[in-house]
């Protein structure tokens, strides 16, 4: 019997595309991060359809990672802007931006790069473990079932691992 | 006039969203990352019609991001692969994993959760800077046009960061 590992208990990346798996939504986001907060300007900036962007901003406020603001009256105006939930999502932006620095642009000619206003240097996002700060890469990290997980996660956890002629690698 | 930052100078996230920017690639990758390596293991793993899973297989193919390897002969059989390329994107799904657990899950009920080989403990990511090793998030970090960014993204910039009335978030 095949146990479809996303039905039974959602993987927390699968929901994530769920909400902003679509081409626009990483772009709106990163946009907003950029400082981008009028429909107009997501519109230019971006290049897209204005039903589009309806669509898109619209899913957005309602998955709670922006937030509508309303920045003048008669006529009544509205600007977008980040939540905390949105904000978070910083980290998500920042590898995409490192990983197509590193593999999709030639290099020595990347189009962003990244300053960090605390020590004022040009810097690469880092990923390090939280409890020993330590770098982390796929090769010295395990995923396993977490509390929220049922039994039958569990066992697709291990059919996968048992399926595998190597070890997995993540 | 408005300049279209992505048109004139690919943005690195724009760039990465063309190869993987579609719902079913991050969980193709994600499966590969937990050690899922064959045509049928995928298919039954995620769901994925048979037509659309081979498309997405060869589209990851052609993108490096997955090297095709022939694991048996008579019948030839294939096997998938993560390239470095590919490996390199676990901090994209690392960060996505810990947004989805942080804002989609229950607090206490993440379905999977992060062990870190070398210190053996149960772990968050966490996002630091190359240089200082300081944690960085979007208020002390600034994207800035790259040495590959011609004259039209640095004035696309500048005229962003005007038309902000606040300043920009990252």
């Amino acid at each position: 019997m095949t146990i479809n590992f996303q039905l039974e208990a959602p993987c927390p990346i699968a929901l994530l595309l769920e909400l902003v798996g679509d081409r626009w939504s990483p772009l709106i986001i990163r946009d907003a991060f950029y400082g981008v907060r009028r429909f107009d300007g997501f519109q230019q900036h971006l290049g897209i359809s204005r039903k589009v962007l309806t669509m898109r901003l619209n899913a957005l406020v309602q998955a709670e990672i922006l937030k509508r603001e309303r920045y003048q009256v008669k006529p009544d105006r509205y600007e977008y802007r980040l939540t905390i939930k949105g904000r978070e999502l910083f980290p998500v932006l920042l590898t995409m931006m490192r990983w197509g620095n590193r593999w999709l642009v030639p290099a020595g000619q990347e189009t962003v790069q990244l300053l960090h206003i605390g020590c004022g240097e040009k810097i690469e996002p880092k990923l390090v473990c939280s409890h020993c700060d330590e770098p982390i890469s796929a090769a010295d990290t395990r995923t396993m079932p977490g509390p929220g997980a049922g039994l039958e996660v569990v066992q697709a956890f291990r059919q996968i691992v048992r399926k595998s002629e190597h070890k997995p690698d993540m």
